[in-house]
């Protein structure tokens, strides 16, 4: 990374002060305007508010498609911070209403700076950017498609290196603590933690990726992408649980995002935090490898051991019906425990963790194949599928949740001979937007 | 790669002799029958035929999302090659219906096989895969989603490093060329090339992941994943023209699906081809990068000028409406083109190709972000977009075809300075299968 020195000239190449100012002051009229790349063809249930006492996209009903991105902030000055967050917060409002950042269809320059199109080819140096189409316009003629975005403040906002770049180091919460090596843990540094991170959700995966994109550009000289992760949930029916790439349900025993009691034990930060996090909640994101290829020639029985569950049904091992509760001290008529000792709904249950529970929001990722070999019967070369779990968790704490929950789960849970961490980050993802407000405004108060 | 030695060790390893016949047993029973996994809820628009005079995935109207994998054959015995032709036919005609590839949940095996489960822990080998589990499941409670499953036979099939693996030497086609390198081509060998080709489209990325995951499994110790590639359509209303990740839209001029006779002329082969290929088409395929942090610098103008067409519309530059015919002759009051000499829409114009056509089939993807960094103003290191457009393209002949058109655009097509072809590969994909055959099956006649 570098400091701001050559990021400040990057801002000025890029026309910030045409472009992003122009953003700045559309986003004041954020009523809907009849002009081009403004109107969306929308069905009633396809826009989630954004501002609210919380934020959206964590209690959101789980949306197809999700694009995660975590950023670095690549500035010193506590001011690119808040401005940024400002940008962001009045794109976010404007994106999940339906409407571009700005128009991409503005009226023509006036000018000679109309004649470059004529004269350019190939050998040319393409023009100067002099005005920037401003929305990237991939969206318009779309629906929302349920577009939320959630965004979390990684422990480089707090300080990095030593150094308390924003002055917010004493804001730091108590609970946000680092996350500690974990037994098994495989994290590849150029996908892991982030200063910034922001959820995508919605039901188009264009939508997702236009939002993360227009982010992006906004945070030109201020903060630049360090990693991404797309994820996918299948259109499964209501009332179903879905399935996971590994073939079985996945969210049985999460707890109901209806149940406001639960939500408020279980997600929020409640008094006990900091006034900016009061209505906020821990993400703790891990990009968990599946090894596919292992874990499709198991058989049947080893799968649902493995997993506690039966495969067809949900049902825990031993029952029918998927929503049973868990009974953990069944045995067999050889006294061997039904649900297996390190079966993984066993080391994930509530009642083996003191009665920790966590949100989780996850979405299987599909990242293609890498090539491996083994010099080892049966020798073998060729590609490996880079597919499994993007498991997105959100918590009032994470020493009392995804912490508490995960330290057992890593040494004993059966399932770690097919799955590995590999990336993934914590973010404290601030109380919801109030109207006039910017993202996380009260961390600065 | 390895010759079949190992590969036939493998393939006892996995259990091929008691999974794999049990899935040809089931497959002749094709009919839906009550039993776990069996059952899922359909919507009557979502199945796609598989058997017919054509292939699915081609006219098929364009799925939401795209999973595509090229294969390399890792056997030299023609027969391994029809067996696993065979077993893609029986699964692809159950999966494209709906049917997991067999139940994931057959009848506890007898025997003390059983006991593994409650024994196992992480210390321990997983236990020896007696009876794999023969659907992986995951699509389990999913409609079909329209699955269409598009399969197509490289140019390995017909001979590898000058031998004749499976006798079929002579029985490739004049038309299927191997292509010439292009003006521009960066193709990066992991994402190029393979032997056969399967193209599995879906209204839910989950259920097209899927039926490639079968299908690599039937394959083993035959076959092998080369590269893959995801791909996503938006949701777009019925009669508009979907955009691309450049943010225009993309397809305004591909000839329509429903007009028999221009299918007839562009995409199907005729009596000038052998007779497996009569009802085929040709497939190319080609990964194109975007380069997107530069495009979306360009003003609008400049992007319109690139592309020939407007942003917002879509009608060609200097007109209003989409769907107004392109004017190539056109000039302004000093004489210039209104649409650019190197405009993409003039270039890849039938007018400026001799007539020729192609269908286009393309999806958008999304692959997140690599490292790069530039050692000249404005100095910076950072991430950038692996995402661009998978093109897909059918056509009778590809020297007619995809070759007559893009050897003139890479070298004088202004989009070359945004989109660089980083892989892909051509194939053979066969007439449609009837009832009672296998894939390409006139192929080995």
């Amino acid at each position: 990374m570098k400091d701001d020195g050559p990021q400040a000239t990057r801002r000025g190449f890029l026309g910030k002060t045409a472009g992003l100012v122009a953003v700045a002051g559309l986003a004041t009229n954020a009523e809907a305007r009849e002009q081009p790349g403004e109107a969306r063809a929308e069905a009633g249930s396809s826009r989630e508010p954004f501002y609210g006492p919380y934020q959206g996209g964590i209690l959101t009903p789980q949306q197809s498609h999700s694009y995660f991105a975590a950023f670095d902030l690549i500035t010193n000055k506590r001011d690119d911070l808040i401005a940024l967050l400002g940008d962001w917060t009045d794109a976010s409002a404007r994106m999940t209403q339906g409407l571009p950042i700005a128009p991409f269809d503005p009226p023509a320059p006036s000018g000679p700076a109309n004649a470059y199109g004529q004269t350019a080819n190939a050998a040319d140096d393409p023009p100067a950017p002099a005005t920037p189409a401003i929305d990237t316009g991939e969206t318009d003629g779309l629906t929302t498609a349920r577009l939320t975005l959630t965004f979390g403040f990684g422990p480089g906002v707090f300080g990095k290196d030593g150094k308390d770049r924003y002055g917010l180091a004493d804001r730091r919460p108590e609970a946000f603590v680092d996350l500690p090596h974990f037994v098994g843990d495989e994290l590849v540094e150029a996908h892991t933690g982030g200063d910034l991170s922001v959820q995508a959700c919605a039901d188009d995966p264009q939508v997702a990726f236009h939002a993360v994109r227009q982010l992006a550009r906004l945070a030109d000289g201020t903060a630049q992408i360090r990693w991404t992760q797309t994820g996918f949930m299948p259109r499964f029916g209501a009332g179903q649980t879905p399935r996971n790439i590994m073939g079985f349900k996945d969210g049985t025993n999460n707890p109901a995002i209806r149940d406001a009691g639960a939500m408020d034990k279980v997600v929020w930060v409640g008094g006990e935090g900091p006034a900016w996090m009061r209505g906020g909640s821990y993400l703790v994101a891990r990009r968990i490898r599946i090894a596919l290829e292992h874990w499709d020639r198991m058989n049947l029985g080893f799968q649902e051991q493995t997993v506690g569950r039966h495969k067809a049904s949900g049902a825990p091992v031993g029952l029918n019906h998927e929503f049973a509760p868990l009974d953990l001290d069944a045995k067999d008529k050889d006294g061997n425990y039904v649900i297996a000792e390190n079966a993984h709904v066993r080391l994930a249950a509530a009642a083996s963790n003191g009665g920790a529970q966590i949100l989780r929001r996850p979405y299987s990722y599909n990242d293609g194949v890498n090539f491996t070999a083994e010099r080892w019967p049966p020798w073998r070369q060729g590609m490996e599928y880079d597919a499994g779990l993007f498991f997105l968790s959100y918590q009032r704490d994470p020493r009392t949740g995804f912490i508490r929950i995960f330290e057992n789960m890593a040494k004993l849970d059966m399932m770690n001979q097919f799955a590995t961490h590999v990336g993934g980050g914590h973010f404290a993802c601030p109380a919801g937007i109030r109207q006039n407000e910017f993202l996380g405004q009260r961390l600065f108060a």
